[in-house]
C-alpha cells in the first residue's frame, strides 16, 4: 500500500452552524494494527444528524470530538491486514471508523457484515443504527396502534423514512413531514406514507391539522423547531412522543432561559433519557382496590401518615382556596360545612 | 330541615391570580330528591389545586365551572333523604358535592364511605382522591427503586406527603421540596423523608443539589416554576418525571410564545397525559436480534425501502455534513472513501 491515511481533523469547534473552517483534511501514514488489533480500510462513511453534537465541547452522551482528531462516526470498512484471529483480511465489518481513509481496531464495537444478505451500505442504514433507532423508539416508546395516526418528521431521511414504514406495517395511519415536494412524493409514492406534508409551504400549519384529521397519537421527533410547534397542539390524549432528535435546534445558540429554554428542556430530554408523562388520578382508577388495600394498611399500621388543615365553615372556602394556591395550607385543605358525627 | 343551601357560585372567571370577587356566596332552597336520587349534606368539602383549573373556561380534562352555578369539587357527605334503595339516609359518602351545603344525587360517581375503617375526612384525603394521585403517579409512572432519589415537591401538602412515604416504603431515598422551614421540619420528622429544602431559601438551588449528591432519579411534579428549573439539571439518566400538577403556572397569563412556552408545553402535556421519552439507539442494543430478524424480513420482502444518498469521495465530506443539517441529503447520506467491491 502506496496509499496515505486521508483524515477530516476537527479544527475548531462551531459556535452555531458549523462552517467548512471547522474541519481540516490531512494525509498521514497508514497506521499499523498492534497485537490483537487489525487495519480497517474505510468503503463507506456515514453521515448522521448526531454528529453534530460531537463537535461540542459539552457533556453528551458519547465523548465530544477532540481537537485535532479525526471526527468521530461509524463506517462499513473492509479488513486489510490482521493480527487477530476473528477477523480475517477481506471481512466486512460496521466499526467506529472515523472520518478517515483508515484506522485500527482491536474489535470493541466491530459488527461483521454478510455481504450476500444485503448491500453492505446497509450496516450503517436500514439494517444499522438509523434502522434500529426507528425500530425501537417507535415499537418501544410510540407503540402505535392499528388505526392510530404516526406523524413522522424528517420523514424521508434515514430514520424516519423507516419509522414510518414500520408504523404502516403496524397497521396506522402515517403523515410524513419533509421539506420539499420531491421528497414528500417520494414518501407517499415510494415508501406508502398515507400523507405527506412540506414544512416549507406556507399553510403548512393548516396542511397539517387537514392531514390529521383525528389527531396525532405518536409523534416521532426528529426535527424540533417550527415543526413540533405545529404537531403538538394536534397531540391525542395519551399520545406518545419518542424524542428522537432535534436537527433544528442542534445549531442553535444563546441563552437557554430566553426563547431558547424549550429547545433546551428538549435537549437535555433526550440526553438523558428522560420520561415525562402528564397522568390524571382518574385514569388509574383500575388501581383503586390495590390502592385502598395498600394505603388503607398503611395507615393503619402508621407507615403513612397525613396532616389534616380544616378550616370551619363555608363562608371561608374562597380564601383558603386562594390561600392553597399559594402554599399557605399545612396539610390537605378540608372545608368543614357541617358536624362530623364520627369524629370523637 | 329549616336550614338553607349555602353555595358558592362562581361569579367571573380570574385573570391571572384569582380574587375573592370571582365567588358569590348565595342562599337558595335545599333542592328535594326526585325519583331514584338522594340529598347529600355536605360535611367536609374538599380544596384541591386543580379546581382552579376549572375556574378557566379553557378546555381542560374536567368541564369548567360555569357561570352562576357552584363551583366544582368533591367532598364527604351524609345521606339525608333518599329515593334510592342503595344509598340509605346515615350514609356515608364521598361525591362530587360542589361547593355547597346540599346536593342532590342519583349515585354516579358516588363512592361510600365505611366510618369503622378509617375517618371518614379521608375519603378525600389519604383514602380519596390525592391518595390515588400519589399513588398511581409514583409507581406506575416514577416506578422508584431501592436506593434511588426521590424528589417531591409540595411535599408536606396532600398529595406530596403520601408520594414521599411511599417511596420510603419502597427504599428510596426521599427529599422534599416545601415552602417553610416548619413544613421542612413536619417533613422530615413526622413523616420520615430523609431531607427537605426550602424552596423560598436564598440558597435554595445549592441546597438542592447538596441534598441529591447522587442527582435525581424520579422527580414527581407537582408545583413547576422554580422549583422545576432546579430539579431539572440534576436529573439522572433513565430518569422519570410524572407530572401531576404545576401550581406554580396555574395563574399563568399571557403569550404562549414567550417566556410562558415551556409551562405552556407542561400543562398539555398533563391535560393530555402525554408521554414525552428521549432515547438512544444503543440503549436498545438488547434488541438487536429481533430487530435485524424483522428488518432483515422486511427488507427482504420489499415491506420497507431505503434510499441512499452517497456522495463520492472523503475530501467532499464537511460539506455533505453541513447540508445534512440543512436537510439538503435525500435519504441516507453515506461517504464513497473507497470501492465497493461487492456492489454490482
Amino acid at each position: 500500500m502506496t496509499d496515505m491515511n486521508k483524515q477530516w481533523l476537527l479544527k475548531s469547534r462551531p459556535h452555531g452552524e458549523p462552517t467548512l473552517d471547522n474541519f481540516e483534511l490531512v494525509e498521514t501514514a497508514i497506521p499499523e494494527p498492534g497485537e490483537g488489533e487489525f487495519l480497517l480500510k474505510t468503503i463507506y462513511m456515514s453521515l448522521d444528524p448526531y454528529m453534530r453534537g460531537r463537535m461540542n465541547d459539552s457533556k453528551s452522551y458519547a465523548v465530544s470530538a477532540e481537537l485535532g482528531e479525526p471526527m468521530s462516526g461509524g463506517g462499513i470498512a473492509v479488513v486489510v491486514k490482521s493480527n487477530n484471529s476473528r477477523y480475517n483480511e477481506g471481512d466486512y465489518v460496521v466499526a467506529m471508523t472515523k472520518w478517515q481513509g483508515y484506522s485500527v481496531s482491536n474489535g470493541e464495537g466491530v459488527m461483521k457484515l454478510n455481504p450476500e444478505l444485503a448491500p453492505i451500505s446497509t450496516g450503517v442504514g436500514v439494517l444499522g443504527m438509523p434502522g434500529i433507532t426507528a425500530y425501537a423508539g417507535l415499537l418501544e416508546i410510540g407503540k402505535p396502534k392499528e388505526g392510530e395516526t404516526v406523524v413522522v418528521s424528517a420523514a424521508s431521511g434515514a430514520v424516519g423514512s423507516i419509522v414510518g414504514q414500520i408504523a404502516k406495517i403496524k397497521g396506522s395511519r402515517v403523515v410524513g413531514v419533509a421539506g420539499s415536494a420531491e421528497k414528500c412524493a417520494y414518501v407517499v409514492d415510494e415508501l406508502g406514507f398515507d400523507l405527506c406534508v412540506n414544512y416549507k409551504d406556507p399553510d403548512f400549519v393548516e396542511q397539517l391539522g387537514k392531514a390529521c384529521p383525528d389527531g396525532i397519537d405518536v409523534y416521532f421527533e426528529n426535527v424540533g423547531g417550527t415543526v413540533f410547534d405545529a404537531v403538538f397542539p394536534l397531540m391525542n390524549d395519551f399520545s406518545r412522543i419518542p424524542l428522537c432528535g432535534r436537527i433544528a435546534n442542534y445549531n442553535m445558540t444563546g441563552d437557554p432561559e430566553g426563547p431558547n429554554k424549550l429547545p433546551a428542556f428538549f435537549g437535555q430530554m433526550l440526553v438523558k433519557r428522560i420520561t415525562l408523562r402528564g397522568f390524571i388520578s382518574f385514569d388509574h382508577y383500575n388501581l383503586l382496590p390495590e390502592f385502598l388495600r395498600d394505603m388503607g394498611s398503611w395507615v393503619g399500621s402508621g407507615q403513612v401518615k397525613y396532616k389534616e388543615d380544616i378550616v370551619e365553615g363555608i363562608e371561608n372556602a374562597p380564601e383558603a382556596f386562594l390561600g392553597l394556591l399559594k402554599g399557605k395550607n399545612f396539610g390537605k385543605l378540608l372545608v368543614q360545612v357541617s358536624d362530623d358525627p364520627t369524629r370523637k
